[in-house]
């Protein structure tokens, strides 16, 4: 199973755990809301962090996400940013009820990649 | 392969192409700051679509995302603006240089899940 | 009056107005989500134009709101970002029937300025 | 003086003040992208209660951000949450270097209401 799969199965087996078993069993309890407020929150992130990498570095006044201004560092923010952007986006779907597998089968169906022909194939 | 390795191919060989063959060639073209504006067009629009899936009817004065307001409209509105989320963070990481796959590979590492090791392993 | 006084009094009465006669008719007849979409933009161009600010020039692959990256001009853009922020937040607050002076009294409230008392003494 | 020009000079007198003296000096030592972060963030929070404002009352899986759901609660909610996203824009201006006031006479130039002329003639 692919790594989006896997962690659906995860966000799906937490919908019935306490609310502070974990993080992701406290935001189901939170609400939506709450849930879509981390959204927001970490789309504003992703574009700074994208910002920050651009630049490379940064006047005094911008305190770049990263702890350091290397390449490496401003990168590794920016995927840490993406990912917490997705992770958050996949926690919405499931509180939902809908199968975050679907977002790949729709980027499937859109670029005519064979997501859902291969998946089945298996 | 999966979705998003594949994905991310076609979004790599979009970068030579002249800025009028595609949507994707338009946006490396017209730079950074286009391309993260619509990661930021399409969280709001990811925000706006969970609730109307959560309301189910709107009052009058909401215009939901999808074109009717049967459940399965709503999902589908839904799912269809998270991948155009997912899909523009592609983007903006592929202009960066980033490749999107170290996305699906920290999410793999964050939650233990087997990615890295599932697709070497391949 | 001071401006968001008189501003206010405009979009009201552009909500008796048909639909095609004014860009704001046309935001409250495509209905809250039209308007809340560009809410979500305006933040977004914002958060862009304070970084074009701060960063004085882009390395190429950036490509400034303003027309030219003079301080003046990223200024510029940044003060207009702004008020079509605070502008279309002001039309989703007469949209829900909410007086946008409620917003500086809000704020006069909070920070112990003498906003309310001010208006009420003229 | 109005409401924003006074706030712009409280928040213009607490740049020369210890980060831990108050929020906003606070936000000014943290930099830059803390406070679009903020920006960001209100917006979103600004969408939500927006929606809540609409729906009048939510189901059972969307925690609203007003402590009750009568229309006078959800008004308040949604009018604190405007005030908190003109104050973080406020903020940043300030922290760039370029007053409030400038976003009212942008206002006042478009609207062709007598802002910047009132001012003068006061």
């Amino acid at each position: 199973m692919d790594v989006i799969s896997q962690l659906s199965q995860v966000l799906s087996e937490r919908q019935s755990a306490a609310a502070d078993s974990s993080y992701v069993a406290g935001l189901y309890a939170a609400g939506l809301n709450k849930i879509l407020e981390k959204v927001g929150e970490e789309a504003t992130e992703v574009i700074l962090a994208s910002r920050d990498l651009a630049q490379g570095s940064q006047p005094d006044n911008i305190t770049p996400t990263a702890t350091s201004t290397t390449t490496t560092a401003l990168e590794s923010a920016l995927v840490g940013e993406v990912a917490d952007l997705w992770f958050h986006s996949m926690v919405m779907l499931t509180h939902q009820g809908v199968a975050p597998q679907k977002v790949l089968d729709e980027l499937a169906r859109r670029f005519g990649v064979s997501g859902i022909e291969e998946k089945r194939s298996r």
